[in-house]
């Protein structure tokens, strides 16, 4: 079964979050519009019954999913990136759910008033929001997340129990969102959470997770994506 | 085994959406910290292992479970508000996943600049962002929700299959938080959405949900919620 991945092919954004589980995990999958251009894509929004909110969306056979966080939902267990029991499954969707917000408030310092408009068109109240997120909302994801490795019974290597789960590989691609849209206060937050910053190497160490990083599969970072670097919003 | 309900005592909030869906299943729960006062509610978020990141969270049993949908994901089967297919479990998780989305942008209609200030604070930025909301958002999130039902190969009553769901609790209480924030412009907005509105009357006809509504556990909407009425956001 080829699993398909529907998504802007030209940016990262939520997408990257199912690229990372469905390239760790060896699945055999099509990026569809980087295939096929983007009209399937944009007509699969229309397409009833259960037609999705918004890319990304996954088919697999006849299920369509949208929502990221209810794609993983789904591939977890069918990839081998979550743990067997209810109890671990759930954490690590309420964890994966977390960070699902985290990216929802950094794709905000750039767009605070709409996503319909340009960014050039909302600056003075992205300044403001990004000071906000810088002081306030990094420190605190990431310091939930190193709370969360440090009180794991299992160690603090991963985020649920001792083994990778898809979300391990969601924190990789938060760290890496962050440090490519605001490189000086990620590193300041980053200081005091070695256990997130162990965990986002281990990730990137894995051969998988490598070579997908390495191949023109991964699309690079831009100004079109949910982590942009705007170097005013820095600070 | 009664659920344990912790959340801010004093708003509906994102709460609500677990509140609703114990009423409707006439579950055995208590909502600890109007008993018992927000210092619980507030340990709570520090005690590990696994320690959630905001209110609302559910104890059942040694369970601790954070964020709103997850919380739903997990009371759905158990209170009879889901159906049995894994296919319906994610589609309603899907729809849960985005009225979710819906109120973080409601939210953000009055703290479009950080939640740790006032709205005083962020006026003029507020006034810009719930234009977009009233205009665009609203009318999407609400349309979409109108054509899942119209593609309902069920029928439009419910919006997964033929039987309530913890969704379509939801999406009452969506309703009912955006008639309160922006009675003119969701009013201009339902009259587009008639199998919307049909649910939403649906629900509060339900005899549990009734009683819910006209007791003195269902807290009033304020201007500490989520859903605010600051009339000069509604245009």
């Amino acid at each position: 079964m080829t699993y398909e991945l529907h998504y802007w092919p030209a940016i990262q954004g939520r997408g990257e979050f199912v690229r990372l589980a469905l390239e760790e995990a060896g699945a055999d999958y099509v990026d569809v519009a980087r295939q096929d251009g983007i009209d399937g894509l944009v007509a699969g929004l229309d397409a009833p019954p259960r037609p999705p909110f918004a890319p990304p969306y996954l088919r697999d056979g006849d299920l369509v999913i949208g929502q990221t966080a209810a794609i993983l939902l789904h591939l977890g267990p069918r990839l081998g990136l979550v743990a067997e029991s209810e109890a671990d499954r759930i954490w690590t969707h309420q964890i994966q759910l977390t960070i699902a917000d985290a990216v929802a408030e950094a794709h905000d310092t750039h767009h605070p008033i709409a996503s319909a408009l340009y960014y050039e068109d909302q600056k003075p109240e992205a300044a403001r929001r990004a000071e906000d997120f810088r002081r306030n909302r990094i420190p605190k994801f990431l310091g939930w997340l190193e709370r969360v490795l440090a009180t794991n019974p299992a160690g603090p290597r991963h985020l649920v129990g001792d083994r990778l789960s898809y979300a391990d590989l969601s924190l990789f691609q938060l760290v890496e969102g962050l440090a490519y849209a605001f490189p000086r206060a990620t590193e300041r937050a980053l200081a005091d959470t070695p256990k997130l910053v162990a965990l986002h190497r281990l990730v990137a160490a894995r051969p998988r997770i490598g070579a997908y990083l390495a191949s023109d599969r991964r699309v690079p970072f831009s100004e079109d994506g949910v982590f942009r670097r705007y170097p005013e919003l820095d600070g």
